[in-house]
């Protein structure tokens, strides 16, 4: 049997599928909101870094996870 | 067969999905409530983190829960 | 049995499924900003670029990791 | 037991169902700019094709990782 | 047990589930638009059949894919 390779990229891949797209939905509010109120820019460019920094920072977990755990 | 890693990882990834997809419809309703109405983001901000700490709160747990269940 | 081939393919197939989602999300904003705002897309350009890259930096992860963790 | 195949091909199917969502995402905000204002296709077209080979670029990347990865 | 198949025949089936979903959100675009405007059908069907076939193509992809890794 050839199968080969670590139960720990899937679960890296399983992590980064829902902080990718809350990502993608974080970034498609602020241009939706700056596209809106170009001059809102200003306030709404930290809450996005925030909320991009709490969303991915779930798969960089997995990531450091997946070292972690016996390999 | 050269099949190694751990389930556990597998369970985190699972678990991390749903919370990262959920952060992100919380910050981008948030960009959004002050995208429209920017003197309102003293009153959103603390219900977007209390709903932040909410849904992160599964991925976490899964984290703990991950080292405790017999590695 | 011929199964044969890599538990690391399925784990980057799964860390791009959000990224892939997350960047339609992304420009599918910036398009609907630019058509709303024609004027708009200079300032819409980076923001879309900026959240592009860090969406997609979850599979590019993923790509490497595989190649790291043990094949 | 008469299973065969490979897993890689599992891989490049998960990897392409978020590309293929992706690139829905973006042609639909592609026609629903251009039903909005058809003087818009101009500037729409080139942001529409950029999304496209972003996002579509994940799939191919998983197509030509599975022929990488050991088969 | 008499449980046999190709895993290939899977990865299709996975590959294949995002490219529907792709097309149904661009015809659905598509529609919305022309109800909107019916006398820009003229310029949305080319838009929708572009797009159409970029996020087949994926699909269509995966079925070559299929015969030609390892089965």
């Amino acid at each position: 049997m050839e199968l080969h390779g670590s139960l720990n990229m899937i679960g890296y891949g399983l992590a980064s599928i829902g902080s990718a797209i809350g990502v993608g939905l974080i970034f498609a509010a602020y241009i939706n909101g700056v596209a809106r109120q170009p001059e809102a820019q200003r306030i709404l460019q930290p809450i996005a870094l925030l909320g991009f920094a709490l969303a991915e920072a779930l798969a960089i977990l997995g990531l450091v996870f997946a070292f972690v755990v016996g390999v």
